[in-house]
């Protein structure tokens, strides 16, 4: 089950496992069921790497709004998966590379996983791997080249591998012709009101009474941004109030929660 | 006859054939008449350039949808020729060089077939040697102008050489100059309903009654789509009945076969 | 209370606070409520930042036009802090340097913070930092990356951050994705004709009776334009008189003010 | 008189003649009254080039059709003048050099020609010579500027020279001003249907009634490409009948004909 | 008084006068209100940064048509200023260099000055130091980010500083962005007919009763074309008369005035 | 007189005049009021650079089309202006060149001028040396640049220099604002009925009675692509008559002159 899934994370092997756990700050909650569906379906394309013999290389892209949950999907999909080689390939650490450099890291990613006889690379927040800016619009065609490439090459005979893409800018993969070559896409979505609900009964900082009207204001918001809408709200409006709520003694008021949402949210229009 | 030449798949020579080999991952069957043409007509050029004495050089370009079995058809043209000399030049083998290491060997694959009486040279997924992305477009012109120069040389004489590109970006080589630049173009289609349903009864994994309904639900798609369909299929809803279904004890369920072809199909849409 | 705090600026470490100290040449003074709420709600970031254990980066971004006053708030703040690590970084420093040059700096600030258990690094005048101009519009792709990315990598375990960015062009880092990555926005307004009268009481260089009509001659004025009028009007029609006004002996000439803001004004239209 | 010319082929000096010579793999035929017309005039131009003073440089442009027949023509007239300087210059011989290796190459051939008091130098497909591609479009600036210079440079006092270009993208010369740079411009044509049957006639490969309509039914084809479509017909439905066509023993079945054709042309419409 | 100033320039240090000096090649006359207006503004500029606390940079820009007398003004405020620092940055120094030398010339200015109490740069051509043409546009912005920053960048605790820019292209500096960097911008007119008379007087080369008609026919010409016109006309048009006419035996025939003008004028419409 | 100077042409100085011979293969024939006009006045500039105190530096540009005579009539003031240095800057003996070695050729020409008392340079063919093409438009900026700088820049005290520069592409020049550098500009013009009449009297190749209906024939045509109409026609239909119709024994067939004129103007249309 997803929940159950989600909560014995264990380790698959030595270090790389904390990359992945970094992933899921705020750990891993039950938040609807489109989330969870696309959590079984991916367990699924694990299962059929693991014995395939006619594909041995399936290909898998989560995309949805910044901040839905896809870099924590993807690295939970990879921890579950017990596979002996389990890699994120992120641009976190290679910032201020040149272009060649970090399709060298790339490839070299691919070859060392080409090695072990079931493997998951997860390609985290392609548009930013590509270097993608909407003006112009500007982006590494190497990295590009390189990608669509990757997400055709076939690992050696007896090797078999999953590689789990995700991206907020699926438009823009989308005419790269990026999107073309994933065997199958998810759309992982923001919050509906009763998703919104469920996170907000977990974290347990507003009175019974304040949780439906907290939930029904914020609409589709991606899990992210409520967790950080939430600890801002924790502070109080004069501050100071945090852990007396997370200790659950206080209760965030809901006129200051309405009051940082607005500063949240009322700037982007 | 096609299927018979299908069948018989023996080595050309050494190690390359095992390159042309990796191209066809399952296998080749009978999958409709417009295949079948192809093929034969590609046969007759091989013949042709066997015979020739006016046209030392001739070429042919396989065009269609990603995944209608262009590569696979080039490489088994290249096996079947008995040519001492079949080369495959894919981006597969080039992947961070530069534009003009690519360049480099693709004219040093040529400058070999030249000292070999007969020959056959690949250009497999132009697009994806010339780097193309849509957006822009972008493209490497050094390489575009290589391979038009190339498809015009003559070898030296008493050599003679035929060169099959396949692309699924035909009006991208359209634009290029590189349509024009061979001597012929066969489109490579993807399968129609009478088309899939011989590929279905051939796997053998769907129950007698259901072949026609599972047929009928995949509009125009192309081969090698529809082998990854069949396989993620066959996992079954909550997964571990590959093996069952490939072995003929269960059939794939129609259901979960249409769940599965709607997360392929629908988020293009 | 802003205005006690606006006063009461203390180093919270060596050279640095140098620095920042000269981001606010003609001092903080009140200038209305909604300067005074940003400063308020900034504070409670420190706080959030000084607390938290889910989000060890916050990040926020203040923008308005040109002078409204952004620089020398996200000084304040900073001094404010009493945070061991506090750093600006501004293309002052960094002229005529490359853009892999400036990354490279950028970066190590970073990295240097990330040494600190509470840090808070200003990205000051963003649009400059990538060297931005609108025509084209042209800009370093190599520095928005970086930044894009930065802005959302987590610090190692148990160190907390705060990034203030500052911009009179938000709409361009709108277009760049690079507002979305920030937690929360802003917008630092010009003054309107109370605040201006505020700030010009303070000033004690008009007659009584002259102020009111100063201030309305002030239509949506920043702030720092406001004090170089005042600092050109002082000079007197004839120049010499500057000293006599600053020292309360002479008044500003109405006439004169309004000629001086006639020039500064009149082109742009 | 032109055909007489076509026939008695002597080189004019050592190993360039035999370039030429492989220009014109299908030998020169009759091909009706317009490539009589342009060879015609451009021997003209031989003579005035070598009893000139005033004008010691000539310059004359054929463009047409991809396969139209320029190449071999450009040959014929450089052999048949018998002058000691006759040199093609060619993108084949410089694939994958940079921009301006072919620059000092283009140079050093006119240098070369400056030295012989009668020279003809042959700049083949000068769109291929400019790197173009209509994507864009692209194409060397710098090849471009030092074909303008050579074009209107005089030889040394004494020396006088022809140059002959060939190409088959007019519009693009013309946008780039080189043909304004030639003294004179020659269009090449495709065939009509009188010119197609001639050539038809001289193969004798079809039956005597065939010939009319197998003529009819090649709308304007080139030269070059009625040359292949010949040669693949030859080969029979099934392949090896070439050799009985072409020692004369059968003939071209009509109908294998027409579809090969349809292959040919179809596809681009 | 302006003119009076105009009269007494007296070096303020050594070999740079020079370099001011030459920029007046027709020296300073009373050209109309416009031109004396904006020089009593800047003289009260050049004494508030010798009195200013609060604002240790002023930044004025002269902006106007092609040969309105920028140049000469801006070297004139540089002379009567008495600073001890006065440079002028000018593109006819720096021919040929490369964007980044010239940014390191231009930076190098401004360290000195930095070290001086009280200094002047003047900007002189704006647009040509960011090699700008209007065709794309095309610009250097590693200059104009340099310029951008300096323009704000703050002089060291103590030393006060004036920058004059000059530009004939005022629309292009405004989207760059360059114009709203300036404290304070003037337009510096061509003549009107008044203006234009006042200059001719001066020059004593017309007959009394030709000045007016002269002065009519010169529509908002700027100062340095009438300059050029008066000595091309004063050459006659047979040639030889220039000395006569300098010396005051001659005068200038309206007539051919009126045939150089048209030549000067006419062409650009 | 004009025509006088025409002939008399002497040599200035040394090796330099050759060039400067060699840009008039034809020699200089009366050919109508404008081109005397235009030599006439610009000979005046020669005089007033000679007698200048006021204007070091004159600048004028010669435009129209292309083979209107503008190379050979610069070249020509130069040989007659009797000055020590007269040098001729063009594409042609800068051919491969960096921009950068352009610039430095180019710069070198005006620092060698800078030390003679008088001197003439002749930039020719403007839009070649900045390597213009249409298609974007490209150009070299650097050359732009470096021009815009030196049309500007005063010769050392004591030094006066006359500018000629050249150019088919008026247009292109007035939008990079190089038109505006020039003191003045001169259109030289095609020849009109009137014009080449007298120009093909003085080649005497035609019969009485036919000149006025060649002369007709042509409309507007520039001078250099007559004298090669005329040498072509020369030729006779069936070639050999040259000499009999130089040495005045033969007269060119009009209708011959009317072929090869179709030849050279209708391909255009
Ligand atoms: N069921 C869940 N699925 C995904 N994330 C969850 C879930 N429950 C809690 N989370 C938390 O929600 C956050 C999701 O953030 P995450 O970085 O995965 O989003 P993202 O879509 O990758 O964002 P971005 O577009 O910025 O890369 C994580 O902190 C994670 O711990
Ligand atoms: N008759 C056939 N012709 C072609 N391929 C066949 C045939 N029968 C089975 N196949 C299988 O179908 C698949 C076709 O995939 P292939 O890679 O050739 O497609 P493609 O058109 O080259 O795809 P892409 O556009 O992605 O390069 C191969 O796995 C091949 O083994
Ligand atoms: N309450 C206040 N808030 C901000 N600035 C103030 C305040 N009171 C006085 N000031 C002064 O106003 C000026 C504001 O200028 P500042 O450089 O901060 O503006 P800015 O918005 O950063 O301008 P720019 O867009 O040019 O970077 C400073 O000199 C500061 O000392
Ligand atoms: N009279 C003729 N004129 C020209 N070519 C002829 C003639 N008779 C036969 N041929 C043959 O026709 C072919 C013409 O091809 P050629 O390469 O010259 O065409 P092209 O116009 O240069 O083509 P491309 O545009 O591809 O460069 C040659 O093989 C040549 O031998
Ligand atoms: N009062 C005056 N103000 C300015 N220039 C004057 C004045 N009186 C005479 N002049 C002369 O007029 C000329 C003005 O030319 P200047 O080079 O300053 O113009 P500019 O506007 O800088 O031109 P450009 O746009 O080409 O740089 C100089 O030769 C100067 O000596
Ligand atoms: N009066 C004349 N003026 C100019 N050229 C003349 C005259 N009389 C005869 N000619 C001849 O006419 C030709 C003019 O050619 P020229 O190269 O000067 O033209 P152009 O305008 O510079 O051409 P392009 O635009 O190609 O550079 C020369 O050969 C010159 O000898
Ligand atoms: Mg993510
Ligand atoms: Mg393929
Ligand atoms: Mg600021
Ligand atoms: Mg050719
Ligand atoms: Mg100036
Ligand atoms: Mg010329």
């Amino acid at each position: 089950d997803f929940l159950y899934a989600l909560q014995e994370i264990v380790p698959a092997f030595g270090a790389s496992t904390d990359d992945l756990e970094r992933c899921r700050l705020n750990g891993m909650v039950d938040c609807g069921e489109r989330h969870k569906h696309i959590y079984q379906r991916a367990m699924l394309l694990v299962e059929q790497v693991k014995v395939s013999k006619g594909s041995p290389l399936v290909t898998c892209l989560l995309e949805g709004p910044s901040g839905s949950g896809k870099t924590a999907m993807a690295a939970t999909i990879g921890i579950d998966s017990d596979f002996p080689y389990v890699k994120i390939i992120s641009a976190e650490t290679m910032i201020g590379l040149s272009e060649s450099s970090k399709c060298a890291q790339i490839v070299k990613v691919f070859e060392d996983a080409y090695k072990s006889q079931l493997s998951i690379i997860i390609l985290d927040d392609i548009e930013r791997l590509l270097e993608y800016v909407a003006i112009g619009p500007r982006f590494s065609n190497l990295i590009s080249q390189t990608l669509l490439v990757l997400l055709k090459r076939l690992p050696p005979k007896g090797k078999n591998m999953l590689v789990i893409g995700t991206t907020s800018e699926v438009g823009f993969l989308e005419s790269l012709g990026i999107c073309d070559a994933f065997s199958v896409t998810y759309h992982v979505p923001t919050l509906d009101q009763a998703d919104a609900k469920k996170v907000l009964q977990g974290l347990n900082v507003f009175a019974e009474d304040d949780i439906d009207l907290a939930a029904e204001a914020l609409h589709d918001m991606p899990l992210k941004k409520l967790y950080m809408l939430v600890e801002m709200a924790a502070q109080g409006s004069t501050g100071g109030s945090a852990e007396a709520i997370y200790s659950g003694k206080e209760k965030i008021s809901l006129n200051h929660f309405y009051d940082i949402l607005g500063d949240i949210v009322s700037i982007r229009h």
